[in-house]
C-alpha cells in the first residue's frame, strides 16, 4: 500500500517536507517498509510550487485535496486559526488523517480538533507545533508516560532567545537587536507574537495539556515579553550568577496548574542557561525520570520538516499496518489553574530613581508594608549622575504583593525615573 | 483487557518498576486506557521480593513466568548475556513480548534477539539500555526517522562523567576519585566496564545500529577508557578552552561507519560540555533536524524504571488495541566499519620528558617523519625540576601515523619519563 499525502502550504516548512520526500523516499521503504507518495500540493502561491517542481500535482484550492478520496494524510502548514482550522477540521471530517505544525490552532482550538479526530476515527499529530525539530511531544506522550510530570520549562521561541543572547553578549539595546533580527529574517516585520511572549504561550499551553492531562489553552497563559529588558539587567544578572531567558513555565502545584511566560533569571549552572542563539530547549521533570532536557533548532525549514515528516511516517506506518487511530485526547483531568496574582516566586526588580536622601528609606518602607521580604539590594550610580539604579532581589513573595509594591513605589513623589524592570527568579 | 506483566529481576531498576506500578496504575487507566497488572515476579533474592511487598506473586525460577500462559509481557532486568539471554529468547519463543534494560545483551546478541522476536511475531523494546531515563531510542526510531542521521555522540556513562567532573573541578587524581565513586556507590568494586569504556561501547553499538540502519556490535567498537587521564590534562585542556569527556562516537563517513569510545576534548561552547556529574546526554545530528541533544539521568532506580515502564505501557497499548508487533529490526543495510587506524582527527598528546637540550628537536623530527603536522606546542616545567611536560596539539592526522609517532618517541634514548596522555580533539 502506498500512503498518499496531500500538502497544504508550500512555504519554508512545506518546502522542507518536499525536499525530505525527494531525498529519502527510497530509504523509508527499505528501512521501515513505509511507502509514502506526495500526491497533491496546495498553495496560494503557484511560483512556490514551480520552484519545488510540483506544478503537475498543484492546486490553489484546498478542497481539491479534501475531496480527493485517494489522499490518506493531509499536511497542514499554512498556520493561523482561520483557513487552517477549515483545512484541519475539514480533512478529519472527510476521513483523512492530519499532521500539522500549527501551534496557534492547537493551543486555541485543540479540544475541537482532538474531538473531531476521535469522532472521525482518524489521527491528528502535531510534533512540529512546539520546539521545531526537537522531539518533545512524542517523548512526552510515549517514553515518559510512566511519570507524573511535575514541571516543564522551555526556551521555545528562537527569536527572543537570539535577541537576549545578543543583548547579553554584545551589550546591544533592545531596539538595535530587534532591527538586526528582522534584517536577518529571525524576526517578523510585526514582532509582537515573538517579543510579547504569545508564540511561547501557545507552545506551553500545548505542552502543559500533555504533561498534566488537563486542557490548557493560550488564553489561560499569562504572557509577558522582553520589551522592557535592558542590557543593564542582563549585566547585573550575570554579576549575580544568573542569565535571563524568556521562559515558558508549566508547573504542577498543590493549588493547580501554574502556567506562564515571562523573562526569567536562571542560575548559570542550570542546563537551560547554556541554550543560546536561535536554539530551543525544553526541560522536563518527572517523578521517576528526574530532570531531562530536549535541545535543538526551534525553527527553520529542515528542523520543522523533520518533525512534520516524522509524524507523517508514523501515521503512514499505522495505516499500512491497519492500526486504528492511536492516541486520542489525553486531557482526562480538569485541574484548576493558579491565578497569576497567587504566584509565589523570587523577584529581581530594578528601579531607576532620583539620587537623593530619603528615597531608599521610603522604598524600604513600601516593601515592608506589603510583607515582601528583601534578600539583597544593590545600588549603582547612573551615567547621567542625577539618578541611581537600585536593584532588589526578594525572598519568595506573592505576585499580588509585589504588584502592590510596584504600584505604591510608582506613587512616591518624584522618585521613579524609568519603568522598573521586573524579572522573576527561578532557583 | 488487563495486560499481565512478569518481572524478572528485583534489584534497583526492578524495584523502581514496582514503585511506578504501585503509584500510577490508576492514572495509566484513566489517562490512556492502559490497564497493566504485575502478575509474577522472579528474583534470586527472596528478601528483595518481601521488601517490595510482592512475596505472594514471587518465584525463584524464571521458567514459572515463561510457562505462565497468562503473562503478556516479560520484563528482563537481571543483566548480562547468559541467563538474561535465556530469559529473553525463551520469553519470545514462548509467545511473550519482552522489555529489557540489557545493553550488553542487545549490543552482543541484538541480531539474534531481533530475529527471534520477528519469528515469534512479538515485540522487543529496550529504551532503558541506553541513557537511563533519557528518551533516545524511541525518538530515533520514530520522531527523527525522516532524517539521515550523520552523527551520534554521547556521554553515556555516568560513573566516568562523575569522575572526570570531580577531577577537573577539584584537582583530584584518578585513584582518589575512583575510590570516592566506589564509596558513594557510583562505581562497582570492579570498575573495568565503566572506566575502560566497555559500558559506553555497548551503548554506542546500539545507537549506531539504529542511527545508520546497519548492525554494529560491541566487538566493532574501539574502546579506550579514562585510566590515563590526569588532572593536569584537564587543566591544560581548560586553559585551551576545552573540557574532556569520555565520549561515545558514531559517525557516518564516506568510508563507512566510524564508531569508537575514548576520552575526547570538546570546546567549552559545545552543548555536551556542560553535562556534568552523573548526568548523561546524547547529541544527534540529522540532515534535516540539524543538531539535537537529549539530556537526563543516566542511571538509578527512577530514571531507568521510567524508561522500562514507558516501553511496557507502549507494548501494553499495542496489545490492547490488537496491534501487530510494530517495529522489527531496522538494520537493513550493511555498511562497512572504518578501522580505527584509518581515523582522521586532531590529537592532544602530552609527553613528560627529560629536561635537556635536543629533546624537543628530536621529537619534532619524529612528528615530521610521519607527516603529522603540529598545530601548537606548550612546554611546562614539572614540579620535580628534572622533567618537563610538552603538550602537542596536531592538525588533523591519521590514527596510524600518530601511533607511529608515539612508538618512535618511546624508542628515543632516555627521553620519556611517563606514559604519554593521548586525547582526541573534536572541534
Amino acid at each position: 500500500m502506498t500512503v498518499k499525502l496531500g500538502l497544504v502550504g508550500t512555504g519554508t516548512v512545506g518546502g522542507g517536507c518536499i525536499d525530505i520526500l525527494k531525498n529519502h523516499r527510497e530509504e523509508f521503504k527499505r528501512h521501515y517498509g513505509i511507502d509514502v507518495e506526495l500526491a497533491r500540493v496546495c498553495s496560494r502561491n503557484p511560483e512556490q510550487a514551480i520552484e519545488h517542481g510540483v506544478e503537475d500535482i498543484f492546486t490553489q484550492d484546498f478542497h481539491d485535496i479534501l475531496d480527493d478520496s485517494d489522499i490518506d494524510i493531509v499536511i497542514e502548514l499554512i498556520g493561523g486559526t482561520t483557513v487552517a482550522r477549515d483545512v484541519v477540521l475539514g480533512a478529519l471530517r472527510a476521513g483523512k488523517n492530519v499532521v500539522t505544525a500549527n501551534k496557534a490552532l492547537m493551543a486555541t482550538h485543540g479540544e475541537e480538533v482532538m474531538r473531531t479526530a476521535e469522532e472521525a476515527g482518524k489521527e491528528i499529530a502535531f510534533e512540529a507545533s512546539v520546539g521545531g525539530g526537537i522531539p518533545i511531544i512524542d517523548p512526552m506522550k510515549h517514553s515518559l508516560i510512566a511519570n507524573r510530570i511535575d514541571s516543564v520549562m522551555g526556551i521555545v521561541n528562537g527569536t527572543t532567545n537570539y535577541m537576549l543572547t545578543r543583548m547579553a553578549e554584545d551589550d546591544m539595546p533592545y531596539a538595535d537587536v530587534l532591527a538586526e533580527a528582522q534584517a536577518k529574517g529571525f524576526a517578523e516585520a510585526d514582532p509582537t507574537a515573538d517579543v510579547d511572549g504569545l508564540d511561547a504561550a501557545a507552545k506551553i499551553a500545548i505542552l502543559a495539556s500533555i504533561a498534566f492531562n488537563s486542557r490548557v489553552t493560550i488564553d489561560d497563559v499569562h504572557a509577558e515579553g522582553i520589551r522592557n529588558i535592558t542590557p543593564l539587567d542582563l549585566e547585573i544578572a550575570k554579576d549575580m550568577g544568573y542569565c535571563v531567558k524568556l521562559l515558558a513555565h508549566a508547573h504542577r502545584t498543590e493549588e493547580g496548574i501554574d502556567v506562564r511566560v515571562h523573562p526569567t533569571m536562571l542560575p548559570l549552572s542550570h542546563q537551560l542557561a547554556t541554550v543560546n542563539g536561535v536554539y530551543n530547549a525544553i526541560y522536563v521533570v518527572g517523578d521517576a525520570v528526574g530532570e531531562t532536557m530536549f535541545f535543538g533548532e526551534g525553527a527553520g525549514s529542515g528542523p520543522a520538516a523533520s518533525a512534520v515528516m516524522g509524524d507523517v511516517l508514523e501515521v503512514a506506518r499505522h495505516l499500512q499496518a491497519g492500526i486504528p487511530p492511536f492516541v486520542g485526547c489525553t486531557c482526562t483531568d480538569k485541574l484548576p489553574l493558579v491565578p497569576m496574582e497567587e504566584l509565589k516566586t523570587k523577584y529581581y526588580i530594578r528601579f531607576a530613581v532620583a539620587d537623593r536622601s530619603g528615597v531608599l528609606a521610603a522604598m524600604a518602607g513600601v516593601f515592608a508594608s506589603h510583607d515582601v521580604s528583601v534578600h539583597s539590594v544593590i545600588q549603582r550610580g547612573k551615567k547621567d549622575g542625577n539618578s541611581v539604579d537600585i536593584t532588589y532581589v526578594t525572598h519568595t513573595a506573592r505576585e499580588k504583593s509585589v504588584r502592590a509594591v510596584l504600584a505604591d513605589i510608582a506613587k512616591l513623589d518624584d522618585v521613579l525615573r524609568e519603568e522598573p524592570s521586573v524579572i522573576r527568579v527561578e532557583d
